[in-house]
């Protein structure tokens, strides 16, 4: 399921509909241009293009660019914006701020970039494809008149740009055409945003985000260390990363159980026949692990989903209509290859563990099933507090029968279902038409994140392709073999990816359910020792997941390193507390007083059964 | 780590101190050939060793052997025997039950095998090898006096063999000297025991393990499946046996919680590097399965055990000897390769998971540490029944310092402190002098099932190879590194292989904690479904796994069914129950009345906590 598959790792990013920032942020690409050149006139010009949050522009300098330069080069095009943007309001150069185009032979650009050795090869290459060349102009009439080779998809007026919407962040080496065989060129980078509102706002979601950086903090709170010996994208969780992990699964779990979900066990390999018969042996392999025996030379792979496993379970019983239908659930790590440059923390691994189930329906239980799922969904991520604004995909297929599978009736009464559990489950969601996989239609979810960062990441999926290549069948009314549909589906997508995702969504500072320490006990002193240790011991006592401080630090350091370690609850221990028998509370939000033990311990235990944010 | 493999996954066999019963069980083959050659004079024989539980003789017959011959076969032995025991104990032949030994020359021995072409190749190959040729000559003096081409190793008197404690069991091809492009010659196989009490005992265990085979067991029960297109050695585990699967794991990890371990996550790929780095790249390679990257390139391993994982966990702390010891655990899946032919059920498998836990120690902390793990195992097997007669051997190191590693001061420590464990925690051990592994001492406990078979299941090793290896440390109270020590353990071994015990140990039928169904309601027909449904509701709130047959079939049936699937308990609900809110038990042990349905929640409530067998 190679739809499946995106869904599970990949950070997918929302569809953007405002096509006009994007000309915006390619004009600004111009601008920049123009900037540099006029400061750096001995600067030859390469391509510049319009890319998510901003625009970049790559060019040979004749000295290296410095940080220092990139302050000037924004200045100066605020200047020449706003020399444009008076020029044409005022009259004296009407199309200072427009974009004039005009198509020219190749000799003439020949001409016209006789000195541009990358804008000639750029010309020969778009002849050669028999394309046509344009050159647009902007602020013309003015002493900043700027022309450049350009497809076009320009801002209609760019006086309408706010001056303070866009900035000028950094500079990077990249190589002509991306070939490091080719000159190593200075890439300048800007954001551009349709406001200076959201310009700022991004700006500080960046910053937010970097100190929130789940590497970072997963280091610092000792939650998973990637090791060079295991290699990159095999993250191995420390003991407090392995207890997130599992609180997760665990209730992942528990959300299932009560809809007749099942567990099951597969094994981690299989022989190269099984992704023969489910296709991905064709389509998938270069994301796939090849095994060879040392013993036996026998061909295996890692397995790099588990559904044609599942599948293997469902055929070893033949299955009545009452039976139906059956519901597989499995935590599975699963393994992909990647490029070991992309690897990255928990975001993008190898090892990929999914909180995997498989569904073997009846046509009519398609829609009850989905619904289930979606109920699950929204528990899980009201739970994670990131139900705010989410997002959903309806994919369905397009008019082109030859891109799909199945029957028409199948794929209408599919669709229509999962159209119903749209409305029904009131969610938030928009049609991808076309967007279907050729196995059957879909509903992907997105999620915002505590600073607003969207992730894709769960997926409710429709298969009429696995049941028929498995040939697979339960016994229906009539006593007839009937084929089951499947249903593919994940609630966090990957716990690596979601654990990261949850990292740096707390910030760190898990809610007390999640947190691998709940409470640290501090005494001021050795004097309180004994007490602190009674407090703990009562604490572990009743699941309390308890630390206690018996190092020779100060109260100060030790508190601090409570905070540091983002544990929830520091309960300090003095005299007064041992006198009244009582525990001084330091929560995330401040000194909270004193309470006795009893109190506290009911506190915590309410908290973690209801999962409190 | 060889050794701790072999403990984790080999089916060990008792070391057999009785030496005198493998001559008896030679002695026979040469009495079968004795009988043999008399029923049938053309045969020619070839080789005929003892093997484990009796002998075998390979022969090149004129015409096939029929089972039925086979009883013929055995009473020409037992006449025989009888015959040279009257002729030796009477005197007319004093030698007959003996085995008289005389040297020939190569052209002595060609001559007197000259019709046999088999005996003519090894009294060449014997002759090659540069060895002496001796014959043996059984029942001289009577009318079966047998002579055959033999090492030696026999009964010093046959008169003593008793006649009933051997028989003929069955025939099986076998190619000449094993090799496939040789002829097909027929393999007579007979069992042999000291006493017709032993034998009768062997047989009633194999008729009784054949009932209880898990392979078959593990079909009917739904267990767990086995399928060509994954692979053999590669069981994947259906709902019933992953709940098995889950609930020893988590009896395992909750008789470890107690102690200071705590869990780790791994993934179960590693670089070829950490294999460099640990050595099992230069011993272990045959068993390993490598990996091979689709788009990374990069070559891989499937971890064949995790300790290297573990110490990557270890070395990214800096952890004080305030920290030691660190106790790892992880119920992890490795892979190892072994050749298809010898996999089979979950006996002999590629994908096993061990209970596996590794310990970072001060020297001071290994004995206590031991201990704790001697606890554990014997709390577990206590458990599961299987405490009685079981066996524990110490393997110390041998007088050869070339063949271990660490210091003569290191071992004397370790050793001692074994041998303290040992006596402290009245084990039942014997010692294995030169039988530890180059890296450290050992414990290797033996345990006993309910049909008396044995099986190497823990293990408790010592480690000074791999902290140097990876040259792991830890801060002692003067602030400088120091090595720390690590051990190795393993309660169950392999869950897998631990299983397919459990479940010919328990023969399907379960004891009420472990069981993935307790409990089935069965009402009589139709007008007690109501009954029933709430008596199952009310069941399933208690979190008890119980089921509910609606079927149409019969009550015979419907309890039969239930019998089948070995559940413990069968609720049958009728008119009387319904009238009085109670349930009639039919349990293992027949039918136990009714009682209320509170009752029988408190019951199996109390069943299930205490882990009642």
């Amino acid at each position: 399921m190679k739809n499946e598959i995106d869904a599970s790792n990949d950070a997918v990013h929302a569809s953007n509909s405002a096509q006009s920032i994007e000309h915006i942020r390619h004009s600004l690409a111009h601008l920049l241009a123009t900037a540099t050149v006029s400061l750096y006139p001995d600067t030859l010009l390469t391509i510049g293009p319009a890319v998510e949050n901003g625009f970049y522009y790559d060019m040979d300098f004749t000295a290296p660019l410095k940080d220092a330069d990139l302050p000037v080069i924004e200045q100066k095009m605020r200047d020449i914006l706003k020399e444009w943007t008076i020029a044409s309001k005022k009259g004296s150069a009407p199309d200072a701020a427009h974009f004039l185009h005009k198509e020219v032979s190749v000799d003439e650009a020949r001409a016209f970039f006789a000195n541009n050795p990358y804008k000639l090869e750029l010309i020969e290459d778009i002849n050669a494809k028999g394309e046509k060349i344009t050159l647009y102009t902007v602020g013309s009439g003015t002493a900043h008149e700027f022309t450049d080779l350009c497809r076009g998809g320009h801002a209609d007026d760019m006086s309408t740009i706010d001056q303070n919407s866009f900035t000028i962040t950094r500079v990077a080496g990249a190589y002509w055409r991306g070939d490091e065989k080719n000159k190593m060129l200075t890439r300048v980078y800007g954001l551009a945003f349709s406001t200076k509102d959201e310009l700022k706002a991004y700006i500080n979601q960046q910053e937010e985000a970097k100190k929130r950086d789940h590497r970072k903090l997963g280091k610092e709170l000792k939650l998973f260390t990637i090791s060079d010996l295991v290699g990159s994208g095999l993250p191995m969780f420390q003991p407090k990363g392995a207890h997130l992990r599992r609180t997760i699964e665990d209730y992942l779990w528990e959300l299932h159980q009560d809809y007749g979900y099942e567990r099951v066990w597969t094994p981690h390999l299989a022989k190269a026949d099984l992704y023969v018969a489910s296709g991905h042996g064709m389509h998938y392999l270069a994301d796939m692990f090849s095994v060879h025996g040392g013993t036996s030379k026998e061909d295996f792979y890692v397995k790099p989903m588990s559904c044609p496993h599942h599948i293997q379970i469902f055929a070893d019983n033949q299955f009545s209509y009452r039976d139906m239908p059956v519901r597989y659930f499995e935590a599975a790590t699963v393994y992909r290859d990647e490029k070991t440059g992309q690897l990255g923390g928990l975001t993008r691994v190898r090892s990929i563990t999914q909180d995997d189930g498989h569904l073997f329906c009846r046509m009519s239980q398609l829609t009850e099933e989905a619904s289930i799922v979606v109920k699950i969904i929204k528990k899980f991520f009201s739970t994670m507090g990131m139900l705010d604004g989410y997002k959903v995909r309806l994919s369905l297929r397009d008019d082109n029968k030859e891109t799909w599978l199945g029957t028409d009736e199948v794929w209408e009464i599919a669709e229509k279902g999962l159209i119903e559990v749209c409305k029904n489950e009131n969610l938030p969601y928009f049609e991808g038409k076309g967007e279907a996989a050729f196995y059957g239609p879909k509903l992907d979810f997105m999620f915002k994140d505590a600073i607003g960062r969207e992730h894709q990441l769960s997926t409710i999926q429709y298969d009429f392709n696995l049941p028929e290549r498995f040939d697979l069948s339960y016994i229906n009314e009539k006593g007839e073999k009937e084929r089951p549909i499947m249903l593919h589906r994940a609630i966090s997508g990957s716990i690596e990816r979601f654990m990261a995702i949850m990292i740096e969504h707390f910030a760190g500072a898990f809610p007390v359910w999640m947190s691998p320490v709940q409470v640290k006990v501090v005494p001021i002193g050795e004097r309180q020792f004994d007490f602190a240790h009674e407090v703990f011991a009562t604490l572990k006592k009743a699941d309390i997941r308890v630390e206690v401080d018996l190092s020779g630090d100060s109260l100060g350091k030790k508190i601090r390193n409570a905070k540091t370690d983002k544990i929830p609850y520091t309960l300090v221990i003095g005299d007064k507390e041992i006198e009244n028998k009582t525990v001084t509370i330091e929560s995330r939000t401040g000194n909270e007083g004193a309470v006795s033990v009893e109190d506290f311990i009911a506190r915590i235990v309410s908290e973690t059964k209801n999962r409190s944010l």
